[in-house]
């Protein structure tokens, strides 16, 4: 499990006084930062070796400014070429969102998919989710 | 089915030299403008009747800065409570994202989910996707 | 004189119920698009010649959701090195925000500023503010 | 002193591969909570008692993903319905952006220009720049 403590920014408010749904997404982009350095521990951009293919979010409760946000962050499940994130959001000790991503290995120089390496599959999946194992 | 044409925005690239993914989300938000106007024709957030539940957004390829893209929106399902937006980006005539979103009738005073309003119903009837007919 | 009709986004509202003040110089580095296609036709980033090394903006009133805003936008002064983009957004006709940025003529290879083109420094030239003249 | 460590977001970089323009006025208004909380300790937004009127951020350097941002802020001057603030975002122990925000006591409700309260202008004076005293 990845943990990640997130303060609400005050831009991130929209004008229904709550959270904009467009900043989960943003939280849960940053929230993956521990998983770029666990795929490509370089962190260099010309060999990227991911592409998001889908991003699923529910949302739970609202979630407010002045308090802080807990991101919990497991990999769900590992297939051959890609893989599931399963990412939380908690505020106050409640759920407020939730929510998936699919990253697929790829080749961005030629924009074909890739089998995951192994050493990586092995790394993913010490992160696995325990409901998932 | 409601469409707008956005110039992506410099400040939307991020360092794999295309269109951030957390920017899709930012864009079907803002293509879904002409709905809020729809259900909500005063457009006053005091008395806002919708809350988001759910966003799904699926990468078909990549978007890039320096061409417009097309934003199509058409209403997929309308439940009791609830009804699904479904939306599509186009860049050079080719789809590179789609996504739906779950939107609720919501009382945000008391914090309780309501009936669709018969005449938003219609309102909504007007825009279903021809296949979901 | 650059002209760049914005529509406001939702979620570039924040819970005080206008446009909030991080928006504006999003807004002013969209409209210098016009900017980039002038001084580096290519678009492309590899060979980028331009840095910003200041930005400054006024606020005169809010901006709100729900209505157009015109960013206007003009080239201030010509230097040896760099330029200055004056801007302007106004809403319902009034001006709601103005700003200057610095530009520099920069290669990012070498970290070094370098003189602006003349084939260059003349198309600037015709997009000068008439009492900047 | 007001200090703020930032670990910079992937979507917060640019298609020049650095941290983008738009970024640094969000992470300097993010700085700035700490005086919401010194100027408005309830932090309700129905009566919230601050409207910035000028914000100006100079680039002294390139800001990067992958290393944290130390952004440190002060008070620079005190006036009668207004006040500065200086802020300077570090990375790697160079300064790559400083900036000043003008701040303005306001009543929203009336559109008017306040005093700065006694108790706050205390506060505030707490926290002036040293070179500024």
């Amino acid at each position: 499990m990845f943990e990640l403590q997130i303060e609400p920014r005050f831009n991130e408010t929209d004008a229904m006084g709550h959270i904009g749904n467009t900043t989960l997404p943003v939280w849960f982009e940053h929230a993956r930062s521990a998983l770029f350095e666990l795929c490509h521990p370089a962190l260099t951009y010309h060999d990227w070796p991911l592409i998001v293919a889908k991003v699923e979010i529910n949302f739970h409760g609202q979630t407010h400014y002045g308090a802080p946000v807990s991101v919990r962050s497991w990999v769900k499940s590992i297939g051959g070429k890609s893989f599931v994130f399963y990412q939380e959001a908690h505020q106050h000790g409640k759920l407020t969102a939730s929510g998936e991503t699919v990253l697929v290995w790829f080749d961005y120089a030629t924009g074909t998919t890739l089998a995951i390496p192994d050493e990586v599959r092995a790394r993913l999946a010490e992160h696995l989710q325990p409901s998932a194992n």
